[in-house]
């Protein structure tokens, strides 16, 4: 606050302030539930229906002008309003069963172009196995597709962001870097060679949530601590870290080989891709060290990965040494108001 | 579908197609949910838990362009997007327990103007009972802000829209008109007398949901089907016709007082602005007739109000004679795309 005009501050704007500050001022703000299922601020949100069940609803919502770059269709970025917030269902490892959709719809979209939005939501729907029960239909500047999901949980099988300890094993379930510079090649018109140009772009315009991960990794008991690396992994481990008061020590940054050799053509650094940024929907975990190799093999033999990417500690520092190397993980990622993408 | 060029069809603009044809072609392409307690198109849906039980769900976004008159300020804007949504559940007798917000927001907002729709936010929740559990906050040009209301109910209980029967009575809970005045008096700058002019802006900055007449209803088992009036009460009773499959004869439309008042000042229709308004958050009801008597009294005891405006009839059309004058009810209403309020 300014101590000399304490009004001044009032008139600061949300685009210094950011999203976390906004975010911040209302759980200030909102009074709140008794016997909360999930504290505010976890992936998803709960409410108690009797015994140990709960219902579980998220809400995401995307905005045209944020989170649809160039390049990608109306029908991708339906389906992609879909999979954000199955994704957070994945993080916490509960299956969605149903999705309510409010839409928001500049009024020179076409027949065609309505027809691609629903055809959209209904891929991301029947991919997850999502039934859409409702909706809302609304006309304004921006394109605005804001899903809500449900689904039903034991509460105590629900993992937080705040359980890890010291010791667990910090682990993702897939390469990073690959929409940053997917993102780049999109925003910049960057042409590097197909068969790494390909991938790159897809992992942006038909991210995938990893839900089977999340399921299994539930039905196993194997997490402490659960968040998904949508804001980009460096975000993500702040977030666990804390959520759980612990630090980490990170010890491997799986880059995708593309990433590599994307980074190499153009002068860029792999690490800074795959730690800085965002839209990239793995899970970042922290895995009990006693199930560990049980865990890991179970994710194998399923078809998906799970790779450990350093451990818990007791400091509250997250720190990297990558190829002896020692580098600090900041704090950054993308925030809405702060950033500006496209 | 223009039959020489095909093609042609698809370049036709929501604009011209509107909300209803957008919301069809949903229902169109998304796959139903198999044993879905509520079908598409009712005023909220829901997923069965378990027996009869059933989780209520229900999503409405308030977009500042169309839903936010010159005049209200963003804490009363905020406010009403809570409102909206539980006058759904009002309407369906079912009492909200939890929302989730996603807010879209312009950057240019201040701290002040965040602050002031946070407060908005909790003013609607703590008005009707509601904790809000979680969301999301992005950067949009228009003003979004997406509301979603969870509760529970017997599936037994919930009052749908298709109910209604031949002989039934049809009733209001409060007087008709004040929103389309207040918003005539908004937008075109009026000035009438105050008395008249205070009570009609207020139902427009201030609109209150039916919420204890709707669960009242629910508690008598008295209605065979219900909605509320938020696109008008010519058009609620349409939707209740489609719906159930009858008709109505309406032999009483209750206009507040000062609507007839604010009717003669300008030289307006009062039956018109009370039948072909919007944003007026009253229930529209079919009550059997065999427990009018006590309904009525059951309500007017709790200190709400249920007004007798007509009967359903097989004859699948909807007339009024009104003091002796026969008058046809259109289906006219708010829709959005093809009305433009603000």
């Amino acid at each position: 606050m300014n101590k000399i005009f304490p009004g001044w501050a009032k008139l600061r704007k949300i685009r210094e302030l950011g999203e976390r500050w906004a975010i911040k001022l209302f759980f200030e703000i909102f009074k709140s539930m008794p016997d909360m299922p999930i504290p505010f601020g976890d992936d998803v949100s709960a409410i108690p229906v009797g015994g140990e069940n709960v219902v579980v609803l998220k809400t995401d919502m995307l905005v045209g002008r944020t989170d649809v770059p160039p390049g990608m269709s109306l029908r991708q970025a339906a389906r992609k309003a879909i999979v954000m917030n199955v994704s957070d269902f994945a993080a916490k490892g509960i299956r969605p069963i149903a999705a309510l959709v409010s839409l928001g719809l500049p009024s020179d979209l076409t027949e065609e172009d309505v027809r691609e939005i629903a055809s959209g939501l209904s891929d991301g729907a029947e991919e997850y196995g999502v039934y859409i029960i409702g909706g809302d239909t609304n006309e304004s500047s921006d394109l605005t597709i804001c899903c809500m999901l449900a689904g039903f949980s034991d509460r105590r099988r629900i993992i937080r962001r705040g359980g890890a300890r010291p010791g667990d094993i910090v682990a993702v379930t897939g390469l990073f870097g690959r929409t940053s510079a997917g993102l780049k090649i999109l925003l910049e018109g960057l042409s590097p060679p197909e068969h790494i140009r390909r991938p790159l772009v897809e992992s942006v315009l038909m991210p995938r949530a990893k839900l089977k991960e999340g399921l299994l990794l539930a039905d196993l008991g194997a997490l402490t601590a659960s968040i998904d690396s949508s804001d980009g992994l460096a975000w993500s481990l702040h977030e666990l870290s804390d959520a759980s008061g612990v630090g980490f020590l990170i010890e491997n940054v799986p880059v995708a080989p593309e990433v590599e050799e994307f980074a190499r053509e153009y002068g860029l650094d792999p690490l800074d891709l795959s730690l800085y940024g965002g839209e990239e929907y793995e899970l970042v975990v922290t895995v009990k060290p006693e199930i560990w190799d049980e865990t890991k093999n179970a994710l194998s033999s399923a078809g998906a990965q799970l790779i450990e990417i350093g451990r818990a500690i007791s400091e509250k520092k997250i720190e990297a040494v990558i190829n002896g190397r020692g580098i600090v993980i900041e704090r950054r990622g993308w925030e809405h108001f702060k950033d500006k993408r496209y």
